[in-house]
């Protein structure tokens, strides 16, 4: 299919500078896809490259933006889709009562049918949020994944490794399976976290890490409770636990970083890995709020996730943006502290890194076409000051008006 | 206009409890409008009251709900309409840069014609975020209640009295004016705060209140150093001194309210004042959280506004609910602090309390015809475990699909 977006607004995130009014830099003009990968993104009138071409190419379809934004889409950098099925299911509820009397007798009931339809309808929410590829861990990963393929949606998956489900020769197998397994679909290693996994399945882990060469992911000092545990068991924060039994040698990222020390933070410059913010969750869960200016400073890798919809309950990108901004302002007491703009590179080029995705992280020719179209005619896009902070700040749902992945129109208002 | 709305799931907010799954009383039937006013809510084939009359009722209009939920609208209880013009204007900056640099020289601008065209985009927003009414402070009413007037939007009015613009005989003339009016709109006492205006003015806004039996409103305690300042002038913090020169002797409310001491709330329990949550405003400024679970422990009538859009930016009722419930879970560190229906409450009849608006809180026979219809086939609302704590976990503008005020249906997607 070759398809041609026209009279747009174009946010490339190529260029992440700044003009005079705080806005990232835009661009007029069209975005062309030819099958899954973009031919060309600008004024194709002055672009030598193509202006002898343009007449000669027979488009399948051209849709007139009417001055709409068109940009990358959203990556989703951790949830747990599946858990759909809990969703409104188990809140207001403290912690103990949650796990014991909701979550672990639903959850002992679900089959992979079951698994399946439930990622089918996270997806479904993905695409409404403008979320073009997800970083799902689960326990199951082969209903999720055949979700994500059904629906041409694209999924990072990772294991939920711990001592009741999986084991490092299944994590093993779904990594040689699922990489190269599908355009849509790679695999990273992962494993629940440091309080559900015992040192010796730690240390396998981090032998097949090491003899794969390849980064590690799990949830990390989410809590106090749990960094206070580890210390207890190891004498080390989770981080530093890890990291000396070699687990980030070959990088890797956390998901939630709560509860971070300085020498928590030192790994993961040294290492070069992600952190994965997820402030809803963090919120909801009472886990407490991440010190996100700290780890700018440090020139920190930072992506956003929703977490699962059993903690949050929405897969909204547009909630976790606003959010990230809005608790660092509060956290700081600081209402200049993290830009918007970098909030909306998190959500985008952060979760893009983390997860590997660099053949679909901005909208330039001979990337994959991952992108989305926002509505500036809503009244909450109204008046237009500045459109790269409206996302952040007044972004919604509402705004999304079509979600393409790997060239596909999945989702379109 | 006889408007018939059948195949419905009903939530009329007439009775508040939860059933044994945690979800308010929802009926299934249908809710008919006659003109302004509802005149059936129910079941009409098994109601005596009107199976007879049914089938002789010519309906302008009769929409099928497909099953969707219909309900009362939200209220706004805390807005400053007319500032959409700094959305995304002068964000993330220090507060003097932003009051200084950005909104001042841009108010100064700002005309009556303007006024009233800004205030028309939020009215726009209210309607796609299901809110049915607001309560606007701004210092230059007469545009603001103009484009409430023309879109069919209900306002209820305050005054931003302050020493530098309005005075205590235009505030009477207002309320006279504006009391009676037009059916759409109210206009209550109000200022914009302690430490704006002199002690005279206050002193005078008091004996103007008592003159005329009436509640006053005005934004209270939203900053630390707003109480600092004034317990350092008057020895007393700004509620307490408010409420001993009589500003409070007919009730009235605050908006904001993050910090608050046991005396400050002690007055406004023995006053029966409301308090307006603003909770995206009290992060994105740095000002705090406010302490829910405490206020709702003295039976404080609660309601959330947005605020305005210059601080927020966002006029989104789904985004202040989750903030109410999640922010507290944070704050008191219990997962199963200020339960989600509680909020659902404080986002209908809170605000109806709070701004007077008895006569369109509920779906009730005889109120007046202010409500909203909720798509539940959204993704977001999936599966559907619970229909009212999905409302506040993860309802979005998406979900917004008819906005009726006063009978008349303003949006509909």
């Amino acid at each position: 299919m070759n398809i041609r977006f026209y009279n747009g607004t174009i946010l490339t995130l190529e260029d992440t500078t700044a003009d005079e009014n705080g806005c990232l830099t835009l661009l007029s003009g069209e975005v062309w896809v030819f099958d899954d990968t973009i031919g060309f993104v600008g004024n194709p009138a002055t672009d030598k490259t193509v202006s002898k071409l343009h007449p000669q190419i027979k488009w399948d379809k051209e849709i007139n933006l009417n001055g709409n934004l068109i940009m990358p889409g959203f990556k989703d950098a951790h949830t747990h889709s599946a858990m759909t099925f809990l969703r409104s299911y188990a809140d207001d509820l403290p912690l103990d009562k949650w796990l014991n009397e909701k979550v672990f007798p639903m959850e002992a009931k679900l089959t992979d049918d079951k698994i399946y339809e439930y990622s089918k309808i996270a997806i479904k929410e993905y695409l409404t949020s403008g979320i073009t590829a997800n970083f799902d861990m689960y326990i199951s990963p082969d209903p999720v994944i055949q979700a994500s393929v059904d629906m041409g949606f694209r999924t990072v998956m990772t294991g939920g490794l711990n001592d009741f489900t999986q084991s490092v020769p299944e994590i093993e197998e779904c990594y040689k399976k699922y990489n190269g397994y599908n355009d849509l679909i790679s695999y990273e290693l992962g494993f629940h976290a440091e309080y559900t996994c015992s040192e010796g399945l730690l240390r396998d882990l981090s032998a097949l890490a090491n003899k794969l060469h390849a980064p590690v992911f799990c949830h990390n000092s989410e809590t106090q409770k749990e960094v206070v545990e580890c210390v207890k068991r190891y004498g080390m924060t989770p981080t530093v636990y890890l990291d000396n039994i070699g687990m980030f040698n070959y990088g890797g990222g956390g998901y939630h970083c709560v509860h971070m020390t300085d020498s928590d933070i030192n790994v993961f410059e040294k290492r070069g890995m992600s952190i994965v913010l997820n402030p809803a969750s963090n919120l909801k869960l009472a886990s407490g709020i991440a010190p996100v200016s700290l780890f700018m400073k440090k020139g920190i890798n930072l992506a956003l996730g929703t977490d699962g919809p059993a903690s949050n309950n929405a897969l909204d990108m547009f909630r976790e943006m606003f959010l990230t901004t809005a608790l660092a302002k509060y956290r700081e007491n600081d209402a200049s502290a993290v830009d918007a703009n970098e909030v909306l590179k998190m959500a985008t080029l952060g979760g893009a890194k983390a997860m590997g995705l660099r053949n679909c992280d901005t909208l330039s020719r001979g990337k994959k076409a991952d992108l989305i179209v926002i509505d500036l005619s809503q009244p909450n896009m109204q008046p237009i000051n500045n459109i790269t902070k409206n996302l952040v700040y007044s972004g919604s749902k509402i705004n999304v008006i079509l979600t393409m992945i790997n060239g596909n129109i999945l989702y379109q208002v």
